[in-house]
């Protein structure tokens, strides 16, 4: 191995300043320089939204460690002997010469640096509807600090009545959130039928319906067709079907793409999804150079192909990989991801693992099962909270190929208890008796997560026949009369009630009250209560009777996404 | 196979109900009888400390669903076709005449019922320290709904001001909690020098240290050896060195043991621990009797070992398998356990999976590698809690053998996700880059099990020496002078310290400050900062400027359980 004399970290957010750390860990002889075209160092860009919002008034924790020390060039230096240059543009990489060209953006000055090794940390640019207007005063993206200290300045000076969040996206909800907290009227508009596309649309739906009890105004499937302006600031949106929205403030939230036209430029291989182009060392086309972060594109580990997956978390662990490796040998590995995803937004979480159902089909995984559960996260009498939960096996092997979670309840542990699961490559069969942390103050005597496995157990032996509340909407839409059957108590009736036209008889009654059901055994029944725990226990009543032809409305009530009589 | 006709539970808690509701599930025409010996059924025996302490005010809510119906006999017959019969205690099994006999506890009637398939669901026994005084009036265990009411009522009556709760386990300092969370004055005394044995001392002791900031006395190493009585009542406990203790209610929590005698008088085979013996489908050495829940022994997943493992969820997990295969035929299996539990304790929660140093070591599984690191649960800015983690690693596999957690932060996921990467088989280097849900009001970019997997891969990899805070105690009280380097910030460093010799050299100025450092370059240091982060750099530094005897304590100062200067 030649000796690395130099290593040079082009940005300075997520991924780079973790490459730079980790290499001065490995590899203590080396110089160090990251070059920063921010002003910024190693900001805390996933905490932006909370800064926005006022739940956290100090602007320096976005930039400073955990005991209070400002992540500025002089840390870099006396900490971790690094060199960081902050407002200092990499212009150009020639890789055959092993040099990079910079321009410091304050002084105008230019240089070059000579490397052993670089590594690329360029991040992600936010995408920008391709629509007039995008230019006028009060149009803002979330990516820089100056857009934070923008928005801040905002929700501070009440410099806004009304704002418009374009994109419903996990940034765009996060924003929605912040910018409502302030006391903002907010309206979101997403191209695509539903928020949060992570999720599949009936998991997303209940998120939109809490978004929409907190008095923001949501409108998905229409686009954003400009932005109206008087005297150069903002004043209204337009969509697509002419629509026009009064606002002083738009935030554009419509993603983001991997911030590669250095690397191609220098001629490094650039993925089918525009991120630059990596082996599983992290290391680019030139043996030389690595890459890590929003930059580059990586592999879903479930479907094998290559994909873009922009999370914070990936990037701090990617720097880690690709510093190790260009301060010494090629040791690390960073094998892909399983694109585990979770936002808070409002009194909800939302989370997701490995693939949604629609998410497998676009990837041919046809073999495939899905299951909507719901439940409390802790025992009813320790004050449990709902969750909803969308689980995809594979039909064969039982494989957990991917689940969502939303709701009021611990969405983190669910999801990270099925990350876990995925990445331990572990099937329903071995989750249905799954050894979790039990106490009351923690979960149920059954934690969600198994009374999931096990209601998937049910469905994959033919012994629970479910549909989920959109093919039970789609069958009414068509005008199809099921018997829908409400199997809960009177006084839960009373309280809250599709009025689908369904029909009340509660458990306990069915034995007896069987009779005032359709003579004709092969009448499709479709049962369901507030979870569907009952709704089972009705079905397989119902068909010890002799009915052949009973349903059980996956989720009940609780995953039902549609509105409700009350 | 031949038709079951009728299912016989004996017992009416966790694993019998759920063993019953299965059965019925799984077979409709069977008729299935739980007998019950105490009054109430599927009593949710977790949450008594919880009505114990007022947190729960509702006692219905321990014996009823989550709609709030009674589980009672006429719930079980309404709601799932089967009888459950209350205060009948089985007396006797004829495994040969497949008959078993009662006696109603009320009546005094006696009678017998044949089954086809029996299912044996004892539960556990409450141990009693065999010393005087049992008997008193005050001395309780917390074990049935009896007790339940009885310290209640000590709560709502205001009838104890001391309080003696025998025995640190889970029960009990969860019992401790509870009375003093009552206006009670708390005293534990526990046999072994611990509390919550399933912890390793040094992470136990931090539990303590919580414990007694809530003003509870803890009494470790101590043997109880009499209950002191006036006219039947309890004055006071004496403890082996012949301490008394005053106090009018004493709570014995000394651990359970397998309630297996109607088993082993039926002539069924019982297991090393005490508990029933079955095999995978949880059937005994007769074919038509299976058992389930605290009575039965089961096989800890790591060890191959046999184990009593009277957990909650396991209950209910096994009551699953032993309902469906009595029901039909052997399908279901239940492999055995990696003892994950948990527990709050006043404002900390500590738990467990897989194995402690010292049951790794009891087992002669001595090729393994401990370590013990701190961090939030979450970012500085969003108010992150500390955990502490004891991690054990196979040293040759790098697979993980077990982990524990304590702190006030969120354990509960912590716990979940290691029990998980155990039950998948994982090694450290797979979970280096484990995919988890990171958004701010989650966890760390980098989540502090991940962390955790970080920093072992350095230790296995030989990057980071590391050295418990138990060891370095040890090293100071055999009068070694290793040089202790505090290397945090002066402002940390007078708010806090231990105060044990140490030189406070901040990391920033260490490059420049290590002169002050001895010239002997085989000197021992032992470097650390809060949760030692910057202790690791630090001794990177110092290796890099010559050392070669510098180790980093594990955890910091968040994992130093002994008394401090400040």
């Amino acid at each position: 191995m030649r000796d690395v004399s130099r290593i040079v970290v082009v940005g300075g957010s997520a991924a780079g300043p973790k490459a730079a750390a980790k290499a001065r860990r490995i590899n203590s002889h080396a110089e160090i320089v990251i070059l920063q075209k921010d002003p910024d160092l190693s900001m805390a860009s996933c905490g932006y939204p909370y800064y926005v919002s006022g739940v956290i008034d100090d602007r320096n924790l976005l930039l400073s460690t955990g005991t209070g020390v400002t992540r500025d060039p002089r840390y870099y230096r006396e900490a971790k002997a690094i060199e960081a240059r902050t407002n200092t543009e990499v212009t150009d990489i020639s890789p055959a010469r092993h040099v990079v060209s910079y321009r410091n953006l304050l002084t105008g000055e230019t240089g070059t640096l000579n490397y052993d090794k670089l590594i690329i940390a360029t991040g992600s640019i936010p995408r920008m509807p391709p629509v007039p207007g995008t230019d006028l005063r009060g149009v803002t993206t979330l990516q820089s600090m100056k857009d934070v200290d923008f928005l801040r300045r905002v929700r501070d000076e009440r410099k806004a009545g009304k704002a418009v969040v374009v994109g419903g996206g996990l940034i765009g909800v996060e924003t929605c959130e912040a910018l409502r907290l302030a006391g903002i009227e907010v309206t979101i508009v997403e191209l695509v039928p539903q928020l949060l596309a992570f999720l599949d649309w009936e998991l997303a739906k209940l998120v939109e319906n809490h978004v929409r009890s907190k008095g923001v105004n949501v409108i998905t499937g229409s686009r954003v067709a400009g932005f109206l302006g008087d005297n150069g600031a903002l004043t209204g949106v337009t969509l697509g079907d002419g629509t026009e929205i009064l606002c002083e403030l738009a935030v554009v939230a419509v993603g983001v793409e991997p911030n590669s036209e250095l690397a191609r430029r220098a001629g490094l291989e650039i993925g089918v999804t525009g991120g630059i182009a990596v082996n599983e060392y992290l290391q680019t086309s030139d043996p030389d150079i690595y890459a890590a972060g929003d930059c580059i594109e990586t592999v879903n580990l479930i479907t094998g192909k290559k994909v873009h997956a922009p999370y914070g978390d990936l990037a701090n662990l990617q720097g880690r990989v690709a510093g190790r490796n260009a301060a010494s040998e090629n040791r690390a590995v960073f094998k892909g991801t399983i694109q585990t995803g979770i936002c808070k937004v409002f009194d909800f979480s939302a989370g997701s693992t490995g693939l949604s159902e629609r998410s497998a089909e676009k990837n041919g995984l046809v073999d495939s099962i899905p299951l909507i559960t719901a439940g409390g996260d802790k025992p009813g009498y320790m004050n449990g909270q709902l969750l909803v939960t969308k689980l995809l096996a594979d039909r064969t092997t039982g494989r957990i190929l991917g689940a969502q979670c939303v709701g009021p309840g611990n969405v983190g542990k669910q999801i990270a208890q099925w990350a876990m699961a995925i990445q331990g490559g572990l099937s329903v069969e071995d989750l249905v008796n799954a050894d979790l942390p039990y106490a009351p103050p923690f979960s149920p005597a059954i934690d969600h997560f198994i009374t999931t496995a096990h209601v998937m157990q049910n469905k994959m032996e033919n012994r629970f026949t479910g549909i989920s509340s959109l093919a039970v909407k789609e069958k009414l839409d068509r005008g199809e009369r099921p018997v829908l059957l409400d199997v809960r108590d009177l006084d839960e009736f009373k309280t809250t009630r599709l009025g689908i036209g369904e029909t009340l008889i509660p458990l306990d009654d069915l034995r007896e009250k069987a009779k005032e059901l359709p003579e004709d055994k092969d009448k499709e029944i479709i049962s369901y209560c507030a979870v569907s725990m009952r709704g089972y226990e009705a079905a397989l009543a119902l068909a010890a009777l002799g009915w052949r032809n009973v349903k059980v409305m996956e989720g009940g009530i609780a995953a039902w996404p549609f509105s409700k009589e009350k």
